[in-house]
């Protein structure tokens, strides 16, 4: 298990930054809740002032299920370039189904996508990335409980 | 001028789950883009997994300009308790309008707000909160760009 810390975060961070740059998102899209805190870090080092959430529920990855629902609250008919953001692409799938979502949704807009970590055999590959997942990865935030 | 760096705040969001946890709340509100980090560690340490984003436009918290444009892209009006979480309250007038937008919109709901620095002079004062904003401070998420 690789534990993900605070330091390694900003490196990456960093490093998406220079490699979407050049993109010039209008608009970053957080894969909640993983996608959060990437999400934020990227829209300050890019400075992109629109931030918005999308979530997947009734799904754990894991698991492979077939029913994926997402909620998707955004508005983005005035946007051309949409950056979507997660944590880690590992099945791909949930990747994938927000990516079409928003290909059919805002068919104005050129969509890109971006992660820490990616699995090579996910469904979908993010644009920008920063590392090959190769054992399990302990996400800072996720080990905050009371 | 106070650098708030990424320990200090793994303290202030252990203090703020704390002090709302009893209150339990089903969705946290990030008030883009300073409540996005704050919001995203909450979650994860209130096992809260409903986060949604607002923003406020054309307004520049300094300058006490009279119009302040909320985008609120929420629907939650199968929501009972909602946690509206920013990095500091300044004059408040971010705070209140987003409060008095949130309890027209649902009043259903019980609203609670959070911030991790607050200053008393504010018109709206948070729920639960860390520290009282005596000097500027420059969040660490702030300093990133390229």
């Amino acid at each position: 298990m690789l534990f993900y810390d605070h330091t390694t975060l900003q490196t990456d961070i960093t490093d998406l930054a220079q490699q979407s740059a050049s993109f010039a998102p209008e608009v970053i899209i957080a894969i909640a809740r993983g996608g959060l805190i990437p999400a934020a870090l990227l829209a300050y080092a890019l400075d992109v002032r629109r931030i918005e959430c999308v979530s997947v529920e009734g799904y754990d990855d894991t698991l492979m299920r077939d029913t994926l629902t997402l909620r998707d609250p955004t508005d983005l008919h005035d946007i051309t370039r949409i950056l979507i953001i997660d944590d880690i692409v590992d099945s791909g799938r949930t990747l994938q189904k927000i990516v079409a979502h928003f290909a059919l949704r805002y068919p104005q807009a050129t969509i890109k996508t971006a992660a820490l970590f990616y699995k090579p055999t996910a469904l979908m590959l993010p644009d920008f990335t920063c590392n090959e997942a190769t054992e399990w990865i302990d996400f800072f935030w996720e080990g905050r409980s009371l």
